[in-house]
Order: C-alpha cells, then structure tokens, then sequence
C-alpha cells in the first residue's frame, strides 16, 4: 500500500543522510550489520504517557521506500531550468504583459507593496533556478547504487500502534546494512513524532471533557498544512475522539464525519422573504407550510424580537435537513435571537414528525451560555409541551485542556465539543521529541554519550518486556540485552532505573509481555489495523488505568511509570560508558 | 499545476461546507453573488507584522478544485467495506494466523500490551468499516451537480505572496456564485494560514541571529507530518532562512539543501583501524596517505587523548567530502575530543590542498562552547601556522528566538545556526487565525457582528491600498468602499481607525499602492514567482523597516501599523451595525 500523503517518499528526508550514506558507501561500509532504535526521551508536556502512532503510515512507507530518477538527478547535477523551460514556466507573464522581454536577461515589473513599485532587473543568464548539486562531485557509482536501494534487506520490529508506552523504550527497532537502516531515519521520525504526539493530546481532551462528552475535531484549517490537517483528524479519532469535521480525512480514512453550517450561512439570509419555498414535508409525508408553523411559535413563545434574517436561515436549513437539524445560534446574539429561534424551529420540526439534533455556541462564555440555553429549553417547554432535553448543546471555541478543565469546575450544559486549533497544533507541546538512534554496529553495542545522563543512549539491541502484576496491572517496562532469557511469569527478576542504579526493584510478573512484534522482514508483517481497532485499544488502556490507577494519568506531576534495565545491561553500560568518556585534562 | 501537496483536493474542507451548500443549493440560493473576504485578526506572537504566504498554492488548488467521483461516493454512500474486500485488507493476517477466520464474524489475536493479550472478538458482520453516509438522504440530483462544480465561475483577487501585510486587510478576495465561493474556504485558509505563520517566524529568526548569519532549517523529523515538514522548509526560506536540511523540498521548491553527517555516523567507528583506506587524492593529483598526516598533526598539537572513534570518523568523512568538510563535534566531549579531532583533520586537508568547512556543535553551551573552540582554533595556529579563522562554527541545539537573544546578549563565536523544532512548530503561536468571511451577498453588504469588535467584520466589498509618505514609507492601509473614488497621490484623504472612531488622520499620500490584484478569473492570472523573488522580495521589505523605523519590527510593543477605514465606509458600518444587532430587553 502507498502512503497516504504522496510527499513522504524516500527523498522526503535530511541530506546528511545521503552524505553520510556516501561516507559509509565510499569506504565499504555501507553493508555492516546496524541496528537502529527509535524512541524519546521524554512523555510530552510533563504528562504521564504517551500513545504510540503512525506506524501504519510508517509500514507504506518503508515498503514503497526507493529513490526515484528525479531525486537521483537533483542530487547529483541540482536544478538547472533552461531558458526554454523558463519561458514556459513563465507564459502567464508573458501573456499579462508583466514580463517585458526574455532575454539573456530580462525585465521584470515586480510587486513591491511595502515600499516602491518599481522595475527590476532579475537576472537569469541561461537559467532561472540554480540549485547547487547537493551532492556535486560524488562517485557516480554511488547514485548507480543508490537509485537501487530498498528496505528490502531490513528487518523491523516495532510496538504496536494505539500502545501506551513510555520514555526510552524502544517504539521501532530497525535492523539490517547500515545504509539501509541509516536511510530510513528522517522519514520514521517525521512519520511517528506528530501522529504519536496526536493521539497523546487527543486523549488528554477526552480525559478532560469526560468520557460521555462527544468530542469533535474541527481543526482543518488552523492545521500545519494539508497533511496536518488529515492527520490530526486521523489520529484525534485514534486516540479518543469521535469524528471529525474533514471530509478527506473521513473518507480515506474510514472516519465519522460531521458539521451543520457556518456564519456566512445565517448572515447569507436577511428576513423571511429570502424563503421562496415555504413547505417541508413531514415524516407522515405530507407537504405543509412550515414556516407558518415556525412563527405560530414565535409569536406563542413571544420570540418576535429576534433577528429574522437569522430565522430564515435556520428554517432554511432545516428544511434542508429536517433530520439533522443543528443550529449554529451566536451569529448574531445567542440568547436574545439564536436560542430562541433555534426553539422556534426546533418545536415546528416536531410538529412535522422529526426530532431536532441540536445547537452549537462558537463564543462568549461557553459556561454561561449553555446554562442559559438550557434554561430557555425548559421555559419553553411549558409553553411548547415539547421536552427539548434531547438536543445537543454543541460548544467550539478556543477550547483547550484548561477551558474543559475550567467548564467542569464552573458547570456546565455542553453534551459535545468541537475542538480545533489547540487540539491540531498541539498548544501543550507542539513536538514529540522522538529520535533514531545507532545501538549497535557490527556485533559491537554503541553508546551516545551525553552529560545529561537523559540524552545517553541504552546501548546494544535490547529485547523489551512489559511486566504485569497480581492485579493485572503492569509494573514495569524492562529492557534485557540480546542474549538474555527472557523474564518468566513467577520468577523473580532485578529490575534497575537506567538513570539512577540505586532505584532497584525485584518483580515476580505474573505475565510478561513481549512489546516488540516484527512488522517488517523484507516484506510486510504488521497487520492492517482498522481505526476502530487502534481506538478501542486506546481507549480501554486508559479506562483501565483510570479506573486502578489515575495518578498515572494525572497531568501535573503524574505517578512515573518505572522503565528499567536488567542488571546485566546495567552493568555492561556502565562499562561502555568509563570506555568512552575522555577524562578531561586540567591545568 | 498541480498542488505539491496530493492532499491539497476540493474534498480537503470541512463538511459544513458541504451541508451549508446544499441547503442553499435546495433553495436555489446557490448562485447567488457573492463576496467573501480573507483575512486575520491579529498579528501572530503579539508581533508587529505578518507575511503573507501559501499563494501559489491556493491558485494551484482553485486551479484543480473538483471533487472526486470517491468524494462524491463518501458523502452519498458513506464507506462501506465488503467482506471480499474485508478479506483483502487482511490478508496479511490471515496469512500471519493472526485472524483465525472470517466468517459472519471473525476472531481476532489484539495486541494488548497495556493490560491483557486475550482473543477478542470483533464484530463485523457483513463490513468492516462502515462509515454513514455525511449527506445520507440528501437529493440525488445535488450530487450529480457537485461533482461539476469547480472554480471557473469565480473572481478572484490576493495580495502577492511575500508581502508584509495588517489585521483586518483582506488577503484574498473570492467574487462569484455563493455555493463555488464557499466550497474553497477551508482549503484557501488551511494553505495559507501555516505558510504565512511559518515566513513571519522565519523573520523573525533571521533578525534575531542578525543579517549575515547563516540560516538553516533542520526541522523535518519534527514536523507536523511530511507537509509540515516540506511546507517548513519551503517558507522558512521565502521568509529568509539560507537553505534546508530538506532533500525533498529542495527538488520540489528549488532550495538550497544543506547536511553534514549525524551522531550515529561517529558512533559507528570504534578506532582507525576501521579505517581500510588511508589515502586521498590532494588538489594537485597525488594520492597520499591521509591518515599518517593526521596523525602527524595529532602528534605535534597533543590532541593524543581524544577518542579515536570519532577521529576515525572524521577521517573518513574527509575522505569523502574533501572539499565539504564539516564535523559534528559533540558526540563524546567537544572541547577535549570533537575540536581537537576536527582541527587535526583539517590542517591534513589543509596539507592536501583542501578547505575544510568547519564544525558544527549540537548540545551544551552553545555560546561558551563556540568561543572555546575559536580560542582552540586561535592556539592551533601557532603550531600548524594554518589559519582556522575561515571555519565556520554551526549550532544547532533547540534554538528558537530566545535563545538567539541570549547568545546575543553574552557574545558568541557561531556563524551559523540549525533551527528545528521551534521554527517548524511555530512555538511562539503555533497556528494564524486567518478566517474567510461573507462580506455581500447579491449585492447587500455583510456584517458578522460580535461582543468583541475585533471580531466585527467590516462589511462589503472593499478596494485596500497601501498610502506611502513623503519619504518613502507606507502610512497605513486604506479600506475603502466598493463605488468609491481610489485615494489620489497628493490629495488628503481622512482615514478612520475602525475598531475606534475617535482614531481618525488626514493623510496626503505621495504614492498610493492597490494591494488586491487579480489572480483567478475562471483561469490563472497570478504569475509564477520563483523563491528567489518571493524571498528578496521579503527582505527588501524588513530591510527597508529595518532601517527607517524598527519600531515596526520589535518583538515587544511593536508600534502598530495603521489598517483604517474611508469616511464613508465607516459611516455605513456603524449604521449596519445597529440594524443588525437587537436590543436584549432586561426585566
């Protein structure tokens, strides 16, 4: 399967990859055995955990991973675009009269808004774009080579997608020639770090709205872009919402779609002449007038100050959709014409047979305004006889962790949120720190060495084993080294904190849990989850953890989860770590 | 053209687009003309300016707006997976034994690393996904007639990409029949609302470092996904970055692609002895040993104690890269190893003829740190008598604006600097809260009203011009009303501060600049503008307020440009502001 966004292809990555693929190639070691691991360092914005995604998108690209001739070509020559492509590329100019002559030379009236509009001389001898050969004067053996490398000689093994997981631990363990390995780096982390860092937010809104809250994502058009976009509606459903307002990302992705109208709609109506049909059949089928039945209600519940332009666009729209009638209530005043005449409309659908959805609030305090709406819901009500406590009360504006969290300590009568911006963009922390680090080389463990004991690495290909307690609850995450038996359910096993050595627990698991699963061997092993599998997987993670223990959750200061390191890998990083380091010299 | 972005389609939007469309569509209100304006609230970080980018963009996706005959299937049909389809999808697991069977239902091994790895049954009775329909029951005529909708009937007009553009001017201007005219509204914002965030952040950062550092972006792997992280390396460039690390967006947009080598390639040898080849081919034609004249120099300067891993490395990418020459020298320790190593292996490229480029330092003090390492360089020197001064010192460790002041405020020795994370996520305002407003329909002028006035729309349709002083520098925007006379050079004309009447000035522009110009009129009239021409473009424009009045540009309290309105547009916004708003009576 291709990936869903046509840009993440092999060339989508850093250049120092390639350069140093040369390097390696250069000097025949491009072939030795490597092994990779990706993981982060920390959980994003101090909170406890972390959803892992993007693997799916991970899996399409690695099978689809080769350089194509065009990469090849820009890499060994850059860009150079001839005069005749110029003029081409330039025809529209040409034709409008803005440029004047293509010549070796040519002049050109260019915008200057801030300051002069002026002519100006742009240069372009024989070329336009001239791109320096980012890899000019390479043996051209190796972009032979290069334009023929695949993952096919790799083998990956990687935690599934929707899995909680935790700091250090390997999410993704690349192993085969170092090239190959090396190559895939840029692409994995851009793949995982944003749809990982997706899910995590996502479920904190969930966690902070409440589990009955339908949560919606409506953040297309704030995102970073059109991938940004499909793939914050995408992983927002993964990890915990309910739909999405983004018809692409629905149908590409199997995802609920939802939305009613916009502003622009109601300011679009200005009074009920606007309404040239006047009738809507109802669910008995018979056509009657329904705006007639609108206003008996208006002028019974006394609503007749409102903004008619208003009323006419909401009967408009419900004439439309009369079984999904969702009013958006705050363009011009929510509780002096939106609410009312939402009731008014409301009550006239039921007349006609259907049940009307609801209304939406888009600003002012959301707290207060869906406390009144519910309030004129119920005074209706003994005016109308109609029981109003089924439609929605919808709310989307500005909403972040801190509005849910505020709305639930003031009260309020929302039922479902639109949320945008802040969900897509990741206000808390807009980037996953993932990184792919080089573990093993040849047979030989690798370390990174830092001052920050955080940024060193865990050195060797490592095994990772999730440790379940009595309760069926996990311990603990433990890493062994590559030729150690893996930990037993009943047997005691000495687990250490890599930070600290000190912090030592001894675990008798009652299952052990092996979380690396091969997903890739030169063809595709990871199954095709759907989203529903990967959200519900999510989810009952983190209603589990609610329900036994909440301080893991918490989203200050949260319980840390132990990730550990058998004795033997302990010990064996310290020696590698004394190895390593210089001892600096001071005089 | 195409859209870079695949994604970039009529069906990237948000459903209420859809929904608000066929209820206008069912009323025949569809073609009504109509006027809609694009634009933002507010500069982004409290900053002083913004640029306008993602033009090129939008005309590509006017250019191809349709929606697909799979687009139109969604809405109508939703999604609905057959169980020979359902079998497809899953072959690999069949395949795996990870699905047992599929029947009416099917048994399924889930992954449950959190909690329990149990057989769960999933439920599919005869589909796997199925996904209702978004505008199930609608009229089958209105798909027919969405599916040949596209954007020939509308007029469109935009401000040049590259321009430093206000609050509240529009940037875009879409003319034409309600229904096309509403249907790109989501896909316009979502494609310049990061792509004008990302220029101004980049501007921010190339003042903050200062004019003649070098900029680079090294924020693939952090980006909010493969368009993220080609759309950043894209703008950040128009908005005056040097170059990217992004292989990718190099080819695509004709940017300059800049990389060295990684931690991982350091790691990746353990002594000289992984060095098989010692030689190098000089300048002037001769192979000789390079390894011995690295050691000699080794030997002479006392760099013995260093680690011999990474002095191997940097051989070997020396090797490679004879003339590109430029090591990371934080791996183990970048005082007592990563300099020392780097200055013994350039003054041997030196002896071969060569010029190294430099170093580049990606953790600690960057500042302390580079000023160590210029000191090394300064000591060297009188050993090798080799000049190192020509290095170039790059630092690419989390930098974003503050850290820039900082190492300005102590003093540093860096000539370059690497800016990932917080220049791709936009750190200070991750997302620009462009919105897309009806602003006349069929002729009658719009209002969006609010509590807020900055939330107010301005109504109608409004001609903008840019007035500019007696010396040369612009004044303010002018909003004027559609049937009125256009400001004349050297006649006053009184301007109105529209979010405060009280604010009002009588300006006698030397030079009047229309800021709207015609991009889309059923085809494409915006000219293709190089990168070149859109970042020289930006630069011209910062320099020029560099110079004359920086207070534009301060971080902090940035003196606000003027966005005014005519006499009479004001006039007539008050009188449509009272009309539409009601009175709420109180009791």
């Amino acid at each position: 399967m291709k990936p869903t966004n046509g840009l993440a292809m092999a060339s989508l990555t850093d250049l120092y990859q390639i350069t140093m693929t040369y390097a390696s190639w250069k000097h025949g070691r491009h072939e030795l055995p490597a092994v990779f691991e990706l993981f982060f360092r920390k959980n994003p914005a101090s909170g406890g955990y972390t959803i892992f995604g993007g693997l799916e998108e991970a899996a399409r690209y690695i099978e689809n991973f080769r350089f194509t001739e065009a990469d090849i070509r820009f890499l060994r020559d850059g860009l150079v675009m001839s005069r005749k492509k110029l003029v081409a590329e330039f025809e529209h100019e040409l034709k409008a009269g803005i440029i004047v002559a293509i010549k070796n030379k040519y002049w050109k009236r260019t915008y200057c808004p801030w300051g002069e509009e002026t002519r100006v001389e742009v240069k372009y001898p024989h070329h336009d774009l001239c791109i320096a050969p980012p890899m000019g004067g390479c043996d051209p053996d190796f972009f032979r080579w290069l334009r023929k490398i695949d993952c096919s000689q790799l083998k990956i093994s990687a935690i599934p997608e929707g899995t909680v997981v935790f700091p250090r631990v390997p999410l993704i363990r690349v192993e085969g020639p170092l090239a190959a390995a090396q190559l895939v780096e840029t692409g994995l982390l851009n793949l995982v770090n944003y749809a990982s860092l997706m899910m995590t937010n996502a479920s904190w809104y969930r966690s902070a709205a409440g589990r009955e809250k339908i949560m919606l994502e409506f953040g297309l058009r704030r995102a970073q872009g059109p991938d940004g976009g499909v793939s914050a509606s995408r992983y927002s459903y993964y990890g915990g919402f309910d739909g999405t307002s983004n018809v692409l990302a629905g149908r590409l992705h199997g995802l609920p779609v939802k939305g009613t109208h916009a502003h622009s709609y109601v300011q679009g109506y200005e009074s009920l002449d606007d309404l040239e049909d006047r009738s809507l059949v109802g669910m008995n089928g018979k056509n009657r007038d329904f705006v007639a039945a609108v206003l008996r209600w208006r002028e019974k519940l006394g609503f007749t100050h409102t903004n008619e332009g208003e009323l006419a666009a909401f009967i408009a729209y419900a004439q439309a959709f009369p079984r999904g009638f969702l009013a958006l209530v705050d363009t011009y005043n929510i509780q002096d014409s939106g609410v009312p005449n939402y009731i008014c409309v409301a009550t006239a659908l039921r007349d006609f047979g259907y049940n009307p959805i609801g209304m939406r609030i888009d600003s002012g305090d959301l707290a207060h305004e869906s406390k009144m709406s519910r309030g004129q819901f119920i005074r209706s009500e003994k005016v109308t006889g109609f029981n109003l406590s089924g439609s929605v009360i919808v709310a989307s504006n500005d909403i972040n962790e801190e509005v849910l969290d505020e709305l639930n300590k003031n009260g309020h009568e929302i039922d479902s949120f639109g949320v945008g911006t802040h969900l897509v963009t990741c206000q808390s922390q807009p980037a996953l720190g993932c990184v792919y680090k080089l573990v093993e080389i040849n047979g030989d463990p690798r370390i990174k060495l830092s001052k920050n004991p955080e940024k060193r690495t865990i050195p060797g290909r490592k095994s990772v084993y999730r440790l379940v307690g009595e309760n069926g609850f996990p311990i603990c995450d433990l890493m062994l080294m590559r030729d150690e038996e893996p930990p037993q359910s009943g047997k005691p096993i000495l687990t250490i904190n890599p930070l600290n050595e000190i912090e030592r627990s001894r675990i008798t698991p009652v299952r052990v849990i092996e979380l690396l699963k091969p997903i890739w061997d030169g063809r595709r092993l990871y199954p095709v989850m759907t989203p529903d599998q990967i959200r519900n997987n999510v989810l009952s993670q983190i209603r589990a953890v609610e329900e036994r223990r909440p301080d893991f959750l918490r989203r200050v200061n949260p319980t840390p989860y132990h990730v550990s390191v058998s004795g033997k890998l302990n010990e064996f990083m310290r020696k590698l770590l004394l190895t390593e380091s210089t001892i600096p010299e001071y005089k």
